[in-house]
């Protein structure tokens, strides 16, 4: 029997015996405990903070002596003096084992401390990031022995960290000489070692013990916006969020124009390439100047987009991408130098990761998706749609998972619709027609109160009422088909068949009167056939794509929803079975998951473990492309009804009832199939 | 006992059985014979030429019958037609075995052809370039297995090259696209793959087949001269030479001057690496210019050069290079693109190789040296020894090689010698003086008559008699020994004590005039009693410097000695030895090498192999520091002497008989000691 002290570690439990004298955090390190350290156990860092406990742990077993860790030393003296330790804490590369003790890691000591995701609670973020500071002592060099300090360094880094081949670019190579001898031969690198097995990459050295966090950017590259957060490195935490318009929208609203842009002007992709690639520079720029720090300490930018904008932002032309079979040039998730894409704004030396994408419809975005929501993991069959310009779709569980892309058009975020408009004050965010007297009131983003509030109109003269948003033209069309102003093929109604005079014939069609401000010189908002052709086209495709994985699958019915992207934050699920966009399922059942791309790329930022998952659950997924299956076509013309032609809504029923009705005096029919874009 | 044709391939006699109907290129592969093939056997590159042998073959035991080889196909007779097969030669790739059969492999159709060295015949270089073409066909895009045209370029690299990894640059990731296309699913990649086990990189993508050669370039960069070789990276055939000065001159002479320079001047580093990194590129253009091809055609450079220059092209202050402990900043050799140096005049995506440095003092250049000459795989102890500003030295054979750097300062060259002036025409290169009349003859570089032709002055008309070139002074000195006007410790005697009015007083000392045009208007050359202290400095120092090495290794003698660099071969090994510069050796023993440091660059251009060699060899190289060896300074007083004070020269003894003398009458003794430069 070993007479040696036992050491127990909390929270993790893990605990062995050491010698009297150990470290803790060698003995910490010895048990695989997760207790930080950049300066090696120099008392430097202060990073390895440990609290012994002390008196009876009836559950360990074991009694702690108040002699149980060593005295603090000369060091810790020091360090508690300069910068002041918590009351209890120690250094644990400088505290020794006495006697049997009970040692707690703090969370902020550990390197792979759990981050909680702020915005929706479904899944914590574990740090692992690829970039690392770490201060290393090196030997000085030897006249008897000569070597470069570039190698000495590389030794002590294999010594320290157990980095075997370490790569410089050399404008930090340039670096080493002056920092070694400023900080007495101990130098702060920062390191990049991700997740392929490349050997690391030395991103900056600074003299002697370099305290400064190191930040990273997580960009959510879309087609209209660019979003981004800026990370601490270490913590997880996010110190900042920006966001901008993709000024590649002067070259085409939609994905295709800009493809079509691309194909009818020699050089235009390149245009598109410089355009986006100075928009991000500007936007770590300001999303710095936000929070506060030099841009050289953004250290990585992982990227999300879809596969035109990752061309785009590639410096590729998207050609292809606009043709079957919409080959892409590359796929496969990419490591990258800032500099490779000329980006400025970071660190010259900043690393990019791009996660990798499905298909030629199917981008880093929604791979994003799967890595935020993981339906690899999942126990029950998930639909996952994120709401776009294109929606990509993706089914399944642990037994395995499908992706496509359906390409819905911007009818969903108010382009295309008479009185659309993009989600911003004045725009019609909510409405609810009267079943009885078939009367709307709406609400409209900027003001908390519903139309019929007496001081509606004084609260919204500042943004007036200008428009319906993306939300609010499902919600619309929705309650007119529940009102009854609407039968299933999507006809609107006249005034006669509905019984109101807000349904106005216009031309040929009917039209459905919102609000009409044109007495006071103001907007009228109404609902026209065309913008109902416009949602039941979004809508079919949408459906279209959702059922087509579920053929393949084998299954009738999924056992939950999630809408990912900011747009599918503000669906009513309600409205949305109604209007029959997603299969039927328990309302309950029916999740937002907020912005999950961008989610997925802030996880992929803080962990490697996470790309490598992602690049692997890529790969597994099963690609199906909706424009070589005849059975979409087939589901997208059924699907033309409202809420379906065929599909039954048993959930859906249980809530709300459908009026039949039809308006059908012309033959009019559905409308047609729409290019993707 | 199987009945399969037996094929036999000359030269290499590798043999084995093979089915009825096997295309000769496959059994080729199977043997491991060395056959070329770019094409991936299609009948295209045509790499793959054999000649079958027909008849009786004692030797080898078979008969070969006339139909022993299938008949040319379509795609032979094409091939045929279009750019003609030599007779009896056939493509490996299309040509079948029908029975047993002797094939021969013609020189060009290997892969790791023998090139025979022009300059010398010590080495044949066997080329293995780390950049090579090859033409692959890829996949076409599948809509129901998408993939990215790049992972199924990946796919097809795997399947025909085994290539397990590749990287590809953005810039020419967005050529693969349309060359897939304009190719239709055939390009033709530009792929480096050097010895270190890292992914191979692809540098081009063309369309289809493009048989255009590629090209490499070796480099030597010296503080004086910059010299390249451009050669064709197949067949490692020298295509163009050229060379410039260095224009970092302007920052200053020497390295030590140059060192300063930074050390004074803020960014003077940075003026110096542009104006070498400048120059490099111009020498690029004009040697393609000169060789009438596209300067993308340059796919790779490899540099040979002193620490102090390796600094200068990195981009790195060499400011540590000019104190003790001489650290280098790294002296690994290091695998860079074209692009980190700024070096254009090349592709884009051109690589750089540059060798490993031994030390602070002892370069890259100095290694190119070791990789040229192969001390270490001598069975007799050779030393070798690279004569510039500084020497750099090496002595070893098969149980281990030491190399250190000596400061000679640049006497040797003509520099700080009164009459000194650099090998050009009208310098005196060679110069004998009569033992009894001490009357000299000498010759000028540009007329190959002596002085005492008749013709002498009409035919140096053009370039008259200017000065004394490196090579000059040193028979010069060497000759006033012989002559008996010059004592052992250095002192030219008095005309009386040498009678010969030719040695005249000057000030304090006595000079020896080798050539008075002063009535005519031209110039007096002598050698003054400073240039003789200045070649004892230099000489001493060399001497001293192998001296040390021998100590290190435990001999009194070497079996061999080896002059390299350009001066050295032009030094006359018997006033080498009389002036006491190289250890004693026998005569036939001394050999000059040429330029050894541009051949270990053309070396590692062609074949990586040899760059893996030398990075082991360099490690197991003893670095000897002369700055800290106490007995460095003793071997240095010791060697003052002419040829010298202690140390026996019995083989010069044989051949040449020194009039032993002293002039000394004012107590003079040996200079000084020499900063490095």
């Amino acid at each position: 029997m070993t007479t040696d002290p036992l050491v127990i570690f909390t929270p993790s439990g893990k605990r062995g015996h050491f010698p009297v004298g150990t470290p803790v955090l060698t003995a910490a390190r010895k048990l695989g405990v997760d207790l930080d350290s950049v300066c090696g156990g120099r008392g430097i860092c202060s990073k390895c903070q440990i609290t012994p406990s002390y008196g009876e742990f009836a559950k360990h077993g074991v009694t702690v002596a108040d002699d149980a860790i060593s005295p603090k030393n000369a060091v810790e003296d020091r360090y508690d003096e300069k910068r002041g330790l918590k009351p209890g804490r120690r250094l644990g590369c400088q505290a020794t084992i006495q006697s049997d003790v009970v040692i707690d890691v703090p969370a902020e000591s550990q390197v792979h401390r759990q981050v909680i995701r702020k915005s929706a609670a479904q899944r914590d973020i574990v740090m692992d990031p690829a970039t690392s500071v770490h201060y290393v002592k090196v030997a000085e060099p030897d006249m008897h022995d000569p070597s470069g300090d570039f190698e000495r360094l590389q030794d002590a880094l294999r010594n320290e960290l157990g980095m075997d081949r370490v790569m410089v670019d050399l404008p930090i190579l340039r670096k080493l000489q002056p920092a070694l001898r400023k900080g007495e031969w101990g130098v702060t690198v920062t390191l990049y070692q991700d997740h392929t097995g490349a050997p690391a990459r030395i991103l900056d050295i600074a003299p002697g013990f370099d305290e400064r966090p190191i930040y990273g950017l997580a960009i959510d590259l879309g087609s209209t916006t660019v979003a981004a957060h800026l990370c601490d490195l270490k913590t997880g935490e996010v110190i900042a969020s920006s966001g901008l318009m993709n000024p590649q929208i002067r070259f085409g609203e939609d994905l295709m124009s800009r493809v079509s842009y691309a194909m009818m002007n020699k050089g235009g992709d390149q245009e598109m390439t410089i355009a986006v690639r100075d928009a991000i520079s500007d936007l770590a720029r300001e999303i710095a100047t936000e929070a506060d720090i030099p841009t050289d300490r953004i250290m990585e930018t992982v990227f999300v987009c879809n596969p035109v904008m990752h061309h785009l932002l590639l410096g590729i032309d998207p050609v292809e991408l606009g043709q079957a079979p919409f080959a892409l040039a590359t796929g496969d998730s990419l490591s990258l130098g800032a500099t490779d894409l000329n980006l400025t704004g970071m660190n010259d030396s900043a690393r990019v990761y791009i996660l990798p994408c499905i298909a030629g419809h199917v981008g880093a975005d929604c791979a994003a998706v799967a890595l935020s929501e993981q339906p690899d993991q999942s126990d029950d069959l998930v639909l996952i749609v994120d709401v776009g310009t294109n929606a990509e779709i993706l089914l399944g569980d642990k037994t395995g998972v499908l992706a496509c892309s359906s390409p819905t058009g911007p009818a969903f975020e108010g382009a295309q619709i008479s009185s659309g408009q993009r989600a911003a004050p004045g725009a019609i965010e909510r409405i609810e027609i009267d079943p009885v007297t078939k009367e709307p009131r709406f609400r409209v983003i900027g003001c908390d109160e519903w139309s019929d509030h007496p001081d509606f109109a004084s609260l919204t003269a500042q943004t007036g009422v200008t428009g319906i948003c993306g939300s609010g033209i499902i919600e619309a069309v929705a309650e007119m088909r529940t009102a009854g102003l609407l039968d299933p093929t999507g006809l609107i109604g006249n005034a006669e068949q509905t019984g109101t005079p807000r349904c106005e014939a216009e031309g040929r069609t009917n039209v459905y009167v919102i609000h009409d401000d044109t007495a006071n010189g103001g907007p009228r908002i109404t609902v026209t056939q065309g913008d109902i052709r416009a949602i039941q086209l979004a809508k079919s495709a949408l459906y279209a794509g959702a059922r087509l994985l579920m053929d393949e699958k084998g299954v009738e019915t999924v056992d939950r929803i999630v809408l990912a992207g900011a747009f599918g934050a503000h669906i009513s699920v309600k409205h949305a079975l109604i209007l029959g966009m997603i299969p039927d399922a328990p309302l309950d059942k029916v999740t937002s998951a907020g912005n999950a791309a961008g989610t997925g790329a802030r996880i992929a930022l803080c962990s490697k473990t996470a790309r490598k998952q992602i690049e692997t659950t890529v790969r597994q997924i099963t690609k199906v492309e909706t424009a070589i299956e005849p059975k979409f076509q087939e589901h997208f013309v059924n699907a033309n009804a409202i809420p379906h032609a065929t599909d039954g809504f048993p959930h859906l029923t249980q809530v709300v009832t459908l009026p039949d009705a039809s308006f059908n005096t012309q033959g009019q029919t559905g409308g047609r199939r729409r290019r993707r874009g």
